[in-house]
This record gives structure tokens, C-alpha cells and sequence, in this order.
């Protein structure tokens, strides 16, 4: 981020000139992440890209650009796309439409000052960028994380024997250990958080998978609760750091069944302690999983998706993410998905909206502002380099 | 709202002058609202008006006065009674009754700048004005939206048979729907929300209306799920807005079972999702409203009540309510009822919040002044127009 | 409080002037708070006493210093242990470390301006400053309360048979209530409150302690919903108030089962309804807390714990607690625990967010001063002074 024509702080008034500057210049590690699509879509398709709960199309009476992140588009995008901030919908729409996927993702990416990228690669109905392509247009070195449920469909899709799935598992589990920094669960979306988190015996997995495989689909969908503890089980296993989706996403989860207090028989597990658990998202259960973060030594917490999704408002959002969970145990992530403009706006609102809770902090003098950049450089990139052993 | 004596924005400082304008002269439609009291009630019955979730008599240790619409009442309703603003407690009350009910409702509900008051004529144990009576006082025209239960209650007082129920409620509503806006249910208030919302077959309605008809009372309240499942999918048969009581209520609630996630079963019906369905005040779960309404295209939401009940703290209910929510699917509404007070409250909270909250992000540079005049029209008064056909 | 060298409002901007006299001068009753350690600890046991939540050691990737409370310890309590404001985590260390915990109570508590302690004086695996102790240290004086399920555990380790300890335990409570100024439950810790809240009848409580005396501990820990309904409604029996741990606390509690809501059903009772009870705590549960509060003409909260957790962000928790309940029914607690810097900052940073939320409330006109200055004093001092009979 540098000064001068596209200033990320902009309009903040008052804040402590070190701060400004770490705020500005500050290196991120966007912790979760996905690739940005790889080819033109059309309007309807882009405004339901920035509707994260809906799975209906934009209703005609009106436009997804009225809403904090359609506003932080056209505040914070408009000028890289070489029109006025603000510009009208219409005008934003046509500038972005004339560019090339790959150049506009040339356009945006670089601006949000991310030096690495740690991206779920998981299935998208659209392509997306892989982590190469990702590199290439944002200059962020990039790492991997692996969805658990995709890693369970792919081998029944594969017609494993249902008697073999459990080791077959374990083994795609070994291997992806050996080039991803991570997993990831969207259990969430799968049974809700609410399930017999006990490591199930072999047995059981084995019932279950016959179970499934007898569905006979083609595009089999893991949502049995005992192959869903079986999968979270098997990826802590390899103790590399475990993300778990948390909280608001599309309809199909149900929201206060993803709430993170009830993890809490799987966290209280003496096996799962020893392995990161990395709370995504959160909104609105930030507060809670904030005390997860402070309960439980491996547990850590960020408020991505939920800042570009809150926009200007997103300030609140950050300050209540940083209540009773220590520093070393957040992280920041944009969780964008498909849209540049949402890994450069992410990253955006994040800076802006430390840069103006912890600069009141140094001005009423609660914090020293070498405290207030030194958690700045934590929660931006320490703490994942950390945890990820980036 | 005009300028000069009584002007809303007073203390608030550096909002652009293009928005306060707005904000002060916006003529508002308050979508979800009931009447004023016909009859002079004596201070404990006043006092009783302004605690929304006891149904006890204030005690004596304490005044409802010292309360944050206590407080709204003295500052922005006392200089219209003659009286200084924050004037004390027992001066209000004594400026207050002096003034015959038409004369105070006169007094107060002009200056609340509404042009359209959409009411919940429902029941009241104390009389209150009908629309007419309103729009005389007012100024503003009058809408009307029939409350579900007492619709039922009413043909079930009648002596209706039970075999004959349904068809007669579904006549009931059709007739309704003849000369009302929309529906209203409470819901919240009979069993929860978390009950069986398919739609029942005729022989489980009249079933479940022989049981009620046997408890042989004179004034039957309708608590029968099979019942509230039945009368709520006759009104959205109908395609008339459907307003649904969320959250915030008196204690016979049980507040937790007032949390809108627990609609997700009504809500994912595709025959539902034909009709406007309209969370009404929501606190504390107007963030879990505002994904509603970003998940369904037909949802929408406000903080009516909350918005009167919070007073001088209102403001950052009004920025939470401006987070996922799509701005095309927030309404604005006061939820008063019986007091003038809370009418114009009610209105003059709402603009003070929106101007303050959209005035800072403006000076910030996130939103421009045009976006945030537009934003405030639209929740004030064009998406009502819209969704109810005004 | 007083002005100088030590100012609590300092970098505060625009306070105005009476309130910010009141808030500083304002003589408070802490009206739920423990003793201070009477031995010396050392640093692990000092970083994990503030860290609430976990029952682990603080582990070697961090230090607890980095949290809200860390910082304020440094920013607050370093002055007065002779270091500059903000001072590092090992030069605030050496600085503590180099005081005897009685001099350090000394050097700390008389800054609080605490003129009543309300102790709790429950169990502590570490001994804890008595109240004649906490009086002598900090100039203030002590009121007990006595906890429930402490008397409970204590009559069945001296060998009571199951028979004798109803009749036993009813004895004990009326002796109490002699000397205590009300009683608290952690049923929070225990059961959860989603019990069976219907006193019981003798034989069942006979019933229950008899499996309780079978399990033959040393150091039995009541956990039967039985037993835990009938201590509580024997306290309620004495009509003294009643203290309940809600939400936030150490991770044995499943946080969501201690959300107040589920106490519904014990505070409907008309029995329970002629006693205070005092909701403690109550993060992140607080809006439920009030709602509470506003809903039962018996019930009282207090934001104590999470204030000194939350720290410099602990402004929007008060300003969260200054919503729908009426300001008579609202207290002022630490939650202090072991640590003197628990007792001082739970002061300062009430007084200082108190003063910048009723100051912005007057700046802009909402509230007169009286009133702000009148509210400050019936919330750190005056209900608590009614309710205890203080």
C-alpha cells in the first residue's frame, strides 16, 4: 500500500503517523482465500458473486450494488478501473466489463499488499485462479489448504470399496499433509456444528460409506455426521493447523446450528488440542468465538468475509473482534471468492478500520502505539506465519 | 421536520448538509405501527407504556422515566409540551396530562414528519385510534394490516363449527386482503418459532380448532401450532406482505425462541418465498434478521421498537441494522404504540442515527453524499412503497 | 479519584466538566468482587490469572500480556508501581514481582475508589485477602455473600446423612443470611441453566443427595440439577438477593447454556419474583441480560468481568449495557479476582467509558448533564446501596 494517489486511509482523521504507516505498508498473509474467476461473467452473475447467502438470482426490483460492499466497490475499485470513486453502478459495471478476467485481476490484486496467500482450492462451479495464476497477477507467493469433504467425495466418486474408505482416507490425508499447509471443514454447511464428535471406530465409517455409496449419485455429498467426525478426526490426526467454517454462508447452512459454543465436545478433546484450530469468519458469532480463542490454547479466530461484507461498518466489527481474545490468537483473512475486488477490498476495510480503532486507542492513550503496530504486524501476517509455519 | 426551534439534528455535528437536509425533511412511511390512546391514563398506566417487556406494575423503588425513552420523551417531546427540554419527570407528566389525548396526539405526531402510517389495527386493552382518527391528527394517510390470530380468535368467539373453520378463515383473509396492506403474526408470542411449518391438511385443523372449541372460553387465544402453521400459510396463499413479529417483546415471549434462524424451515418454502415476509424489530437479533434478508429475496427486515426503547444508544442499532442487509430490503418502522411519544420518537431517533452514522462515513469518503440521501430514502420510504404497493 | 498525576479520564477529549467530576470522584460499590492473592506467585501463575477462560498454561508461542487486560495493567497500574505508563511486559513483571502482595493491594486498591467491596469469598485453589484484609488494603468497606453450592458441598464433606440435608442445609442459609448480604449460584458452571427449575420435594432432594454421598469424594462437587434447583430456591426463600454467574467464565461452562434467557422458567416464578436476583457478568449475553432486567421488576445486571477483559474496547460493552434496561436496575462490579490490577482497572475503565458515552450523549444534547451525573451515581453506587440494604 503506498501513499499518494490511492491512500487505503484516506478520509481517517487523526491517526498516529507510525500506525498510518504500518497500516499502509504492512505485508498480509490472507489466511483464507479463494482464486478469482477465470472467465468474463455477465452482470447477474457478478452481483449474486457479492450476495454470500442467497442461492436465488438478484430480484429485479433491485441491485446487489446497493449494499456496503456494492458502495465499497465503487469507492475503492472505481479509481483502479480508471473512473471516478463512486461512479454509478452502470458506469462501474461497464469499466469492469471491458476488462479482461486476468487483467482485472492484474488491476486489483497487487493494490492489496498481500504477500502470501493461503488459498483453499476447493470445488467452485466456476473455474477460479489456482494458486500459480493467483501469484502471477497479485505477486503474492501463495500455499494450500484442503477441503476435507472434497478429499471423501473424490474417493467415493473414485468407487472405493466402502471396507477400504477409511484407510484410503488417512493415506490422501498423508499425501495432501505433505504439500498443503492446512485443512479445512465446512461441516457447517454439511450437518451444523451440533454432532457426536466422537472419533467414530472403523466399523462405523464403513457402515456409513456403504450407506452413501448405495445412493448411487455421481456427485456424491458427504453429510453423514459419523464420515464428518471421521474426516476432522483423520486431518487432526496429521496436526497441521485445521480450519473449520464458522457462522455466516449461503442459506443452506443453518446459521445458529454454525455457531461455535457448539464445538465445544470437539474442542475439549485432549487428541484435538494439540492441533491449530482456525475459526473462519465467525459473524455473527465473533464475541463467541473470540472466547473460544481465549479458552482453549489452539484455538484461533478471524473475521474475514464479514469485513468486506460489512463495508464502512466494518470498523465495529473489527473493534469487537479484538475483546477477550488474546492478540496472538487472530488472524487476518478476506475470504474472497471470485472477485479481485474482494481480496483488494478486504484488505482495504481491514486497514482502515485497525488503523482507526487502534489509533483512538493511542490518542486516548489506552495503548502505546508501538503496541498498536506491533499487534497491527500480529494479527496481519505474525500470527499465520506462525501457525502455518510459513 | 423543519429547521429552526425544532430542529431533529440539533447537537449532531458535521453531517454533510445534502444528508441532513434529507434526513430532516424526508417525508417517512412507518411500516409496522398502532394507535394512540383514546382515553386519559393516570402516570403508573404511562409509565407501564414505555416498558415494553414487563407486565408488572412499575415498582416503587424506581421511575420508568429513568429509562432511555424516559429520557428521549424529556428531551425531544417537553419543548412541544411548553416545557423546557429534560424538563424533570414529574413536570413532564404534569405538562403532559393537561393536554386532553386528541390534543397531545395533535401536539406530537405532526412533527414526526410520516406520510404514511401502515397500522396494526389489532386488538388493545386499552382503546385506541383507528386510521381515521390517525390521519387526522397526523396529517399522514393510513394504511391497514390485519393482525392473523385475531382473526382466528374471532371466528372461533363466533361459534364457528370446526369442520368449517378453514374455508372460513381462508373467506376471512380473502376478505382482508380486500382493504388490508398485509398480515401480521405473532407468532413469537403463542408458541416460538420453532415449530412444524408445514402446511397442515384440513382434518389436522379441525382437529386441532375442536380441541380449542372444547376449552369452551369467551375470549379463545390462539396457541395451537398446527393452528399458527395454518393461519400463516393462508395469508401468504394470499401474496399480501406478511409482517412477523421478531425478538423484543413482554416476557411472555421466550425471547430465545423469538430468534428469526428458527423461521429457516417457513422460510426455505418455495411457496413462501412468493410472498414478502417482514421481520419486525428484531433486536437483540437484527444481525441474524439482516442475513434473512440477504438469503431470501423476499425477506426484509427493521428495528422498529428497538430503535424507540434504546434512545440516546440507538445510533449503533441503526449501524448494526446496515450490515449484510441489501439497503433494498430495510424498512423503517416506530412499532408505537398508545403514546405519541413514541411515534415521533421513534422518527426523530431514526433520522438523528442515520444522519449521524451515513454523515461519518461520507466524511470518511466511504459512501458519497448522493448514495447516502438515496439509501435513506429508500429504507424511509421507498421500499415500503414498494413492497406494500403504496 | 483525583485529578493530577493519576487522572482516570485522561486523553479523554470533551467530557464535560460535572460528569467528568463525578466520574472521578464518584465513591463506587463493587458489588460482586473477590480477595486479592495473599502469597507471592509467579509470572505463569500471574499471566493465567488473567486469562479467564482457559484452564491450560499459557502457552510458549505468547504471553497473556498481549490481551486488552495486558495492556491496560500497563498502561494503568504501571505508574503507580513507579515504571512509565505502558512499560514493557517483563519491566511491568520485574516491577510487580519486586512488591510483597500486601504492599502491592496497598499500592493499587485505594485508587479504585471503591467504598464498598460485595465479596464473594467462595473457594479459591490459591488463598485469597479476606474482607477484614480487603478493608485494611484498600480503605473501603466489605459485605459478604455466600456461595450455594459451596455450603451444599461443605454440609455433604462433613458427613451429613442424606436424610438430615435439606433441614441442614435450610439451617445454614438462615444463619448466613445473619451475617452475608446475599448469596450467588454458579449453576452456570454446573448444570447449565436449561434445568428443571421446580423446587423439589423433599424426598427427591434425599434421593439425590444419597447418589451425590455414594460417589464417597473427598471433595464432592454438586452437580445434580436437583440439588442445584433446591439450593437456589432455598436462598430465595431468605429474600435476600440473589447473585447468578451468567455467560462468559472458564471453559468447564458451555457458554451458550449459561445465556440467561433459560433461566426463564425460574424467573417466572411468582415465588423467585419477590426476590432480587443480580445477573453477573453476562458477556456476550448482556442485550439478553437487560432485556431481563426490564422484563422482571426483580432483576438486576451488571457488565463486571468483561469490562477488564475487553479493556480499551470495554467503551461499547457500557455503552451495550446503557440499552433497554432502566438504569435502576443496574450495577457496578469487577469480577476482581486474585489480582489488585483486576480491582483497579475494572474501576477506571468503567469511569472513563461511563464518562465518554454519557459525555457524547450530552455533547450532542440527548441526556442533560444532571441526568448523566444522576445515572452514574445510582449505577456505581445507589442500586447496589438499595438492594444489598448497604
Amino acid at each position: 500500500m503506498q501513499a499518494g494517489e490511492f491512500d487505503v486511509l484516506e478520509g481517517l482523521e487523526r491517526v498516529p503517523l507510525a500506525l498510518a504507516e504500518t497500516a499502509r505498508a504492512l505485508e498480509l498473509i490472507d489466511h483464507h482465500v479463494h482464486g478469482c474467476y477465470v472467465d468474463e461473467i455477465d452482470r447477474a452473475a457478478f452481483e449474486e458473486s457479492f450476495n454470500e447467502a442467497s442461492t436465488d438470482p438478484i430480484p429485479a426490483f433491485m441491485t446487489q450494488f446497493d449494499s456496503q460492499p456494492g458502495f465499497a466497490f465503487r469507492r475503492w475499485c472505481a479509481p483502479l478501473l480508471g473512473i471516478e470513486r463512486h461512479a454509478p453502478a452502470d458506469e462501474y459495471w461497464a469499466a469492469r466489463a471491458a476488462l479482461a478476467p486476468a487483467d482485472l485481476d492484474r488491476r486489483l490484486l497487487p493494490h492489496a499488499g498481500v504477500a502470501h496467500w493461503v488459498m483453499d482450492t476447493g470445488f467452485s462451479s466456476r473455474p477460479i485462479t489456482d494458486p500459480a495464476a493467483m501469484a502471477a497477477e497479485s505477486g503474492g507467493a501463495t500455499s494450500e489448504i484442503v477441503r476435507l469433504e472434497l478429499l471423501a467425495e473424490a474417493l467415493l466418486a473414485g468407487g472405493i470399496a466402502p471396507a477400504d474408505f477409511a484407510e484410503a482416507f488417512r493415506t490422501e490425508i498423508a499425501e495432501a499433509a505433505g504439500h498443503a499447509v492446512g485443512f479445512k471443514t465446512i461441516v457447517a454447511y454439511r450437518t451444523g456444528f451440533d454432532i457426536d464428535w466422537t472419533p467414530p471406530i472403523e466399523a462405523d465409517v464403513t457402515a456409513a460409506v456403504t450407506r452413501w455409496a448405495a445412493q448411487g449419485t455421481t456427485a456424491p455429498r458427504l453429510v453423514d455426521p459419523v464420515l464428518e467426525a471421521f474426516v476432522v478426526h483423520a486431518a487432526v490426526g496429521t496436526g497441521l493447523p485445521l480450519q473449520v467454517h464458522v457462522g455466516f454462508g449461503d442459506r443452506d447452512l443453518d446459521l445458529h446450528r454454525a455457531n461455535p459454543m457448539l464445538l465445544l465436545p470437539l474442542l475439549r478433546r485432549t487428541d484435538v488440542q494439540r492441533t491449530p484450530v482456525l475459526l473462519l469468519h465467525c459473524y455473527p458469532y465473533h464475541r463467541e468465538a473470540g472466547y473460544l480463542a481465549q479458552a482453549f490454547d489452539n484455538v484461533y479466530f478471524d473475521i474475514g468475509l464479514g469485513v468486506n461484507y460489512l463495508g464502512a461498518q466494518s470498523g465495529q466489527l473489527i473493534a469487537e473482534s479484538l475483546e477477550i481474545a488474546p492478540f496472538a490468537k487472530q488472524l487476518y483473512s478476506s475470504d474472497a471468492f471470485g472477485l479481485p475486488e474482494l481480496h483488494l477490498v478486504g484488505s482495504i476495510l481491514w486497514r482502515r478500520g485497525m488503523a482507526a480503532v487502534l489509533g483512538r486507542w493511542v490518542r486516548e492513550g489506552e495503548w502505546s502505539e508501538d503496541d498498536a503496530c506491533r499487534v497491527l504486524r500480529m494479527i496481519g501476517a505474525g500470527n499465520a506465519q506462525r501457525v502455518y509455519g510459513l
